[in-house]
């Protein structure tokens, strides 16, 4: 099947299920069902074998997924079996927490340049990188072939330095700042707003 | 219709649209339309419309909407027409930037109580609060009766620190460990976890 046909809903669950058989691995347990990985993500065993079937056949039916194999074959499909570079512009507070997270380590990214227009962060060393002047951002993006990108900006600049990330040949943008921002199609964009979240779950509360 | 009807999906767009109805009557707009709407967010407007009916009749054939008035009822709607007070456990990296995060003010929310394990933090103020011992979790979220919690805690301690804080009496849990964790069916998890967004980005790539 044709990746353009993927719904991109089960792509966005494969990264879940990247994340669970990792840790299972790590664990050391070297065989799962889908059974035992839904009641671990609460998603039906039917849909994770729905999902995985778009993309090949991934274990035989009684014997279960070899997880060392399917770890290999969801990273080679996300392709995060190697590592991307990652632009990060605003080192502010949320700006220091992602170049400390140790999150990303072993699971496809590392944040090799850091920008800030602030010429009082400009220059000073955060996690071993250097900040570097915010107007460089294009040069230096385009020189070093950088395709990923985190925007942790103010709702107000979000705008403007995409479009300059864009302009520098990035792909993809992780938006932390609270605003939507517009990109051409071939640029793909994520959102993380705790408050989005927040309220979609308050939603299901019983009012205070 | 009852809520319990309304999909989960059409329950999370609605925060986004709150977000940029509240942007738009900021900017001094005060009516405006699916289409419009729709086109700033990168959604049609059919599907606007649709969401926004099974909630009720928002708006006039041809007239649009008032801004202001539907902002209110989403406010409504999503239960954030009052501030929820919000305990935070883990005040790493993370946790700081959360609380010096300036985004929750107005949408609904304010962190209130800070929890962290580590003897050398506890008692040290962070954002006008005072980092309270995370062994204390249990008695001050219930005496508090806090409903809504923020988990940025190591992954190996977010299980356990979710039971503590499931007993507490917390409802919703927005989980920054890179973790899925389990709850009772009535506690709502949402997850932030920037790998999970930057993978889903990558798998549309062109592998470097």
């Amino acid at each position: 099947m044709a990746l353009r046909e993927i719904p991109d809903i089960v792509v966005g669950r494969l990264p879940v299920y990247l994340r669970a058989l990792t840790r299972m691995f790590q664990e050391g347990q070297s065989i799962t069902s889908s059974k035992e990985l839904g009641e671990r993500l609460g998603i039906s065993s039917a849909q994770i074998r729905k999902d995985l079937s778009h993309f090949g056949e991934f274990g035989k039916q009684g014997t279960g997924y070899q997880i060392e194999y399917l770890v290999g074959q969801i990273q080679r499909i996300l392709k995060v079996n190697h590592e991307w570079e990652v632009a990060l512009v605003g080192v502010g507070d949320l700006g220091h927490a992602l170049v400390h997270y140790n999150g990303f380590a072993n699971r496809g990214f590392r944040i090799v340049a850091l920008f800030d227009a602030n010429p009082d962060k400009i220059g000073k060393p955060v996690g071993g990188l250097t900040i570097i002047d915010a107007a460089t951002l294009l040069d230096e993006i385009r020189a070093r072939e950088i395709k990923v990108a985190m925007l942790a900006v103010p709702a107000d600049k979000a705008q403007t330095v995409a479009d300059k990330l864009v302009e520098a040949g990035i792909k993809g943008i992780l938006n932390y700042a609270p605003i939507n921002i517009s990109t051409p199609k071939d640029v793909r964009v994520q959102y993380i707003d705790p408050v989005i979240h927040l309220q979609r779950m308050t939603f299901y509360l019983d009012a205070k």
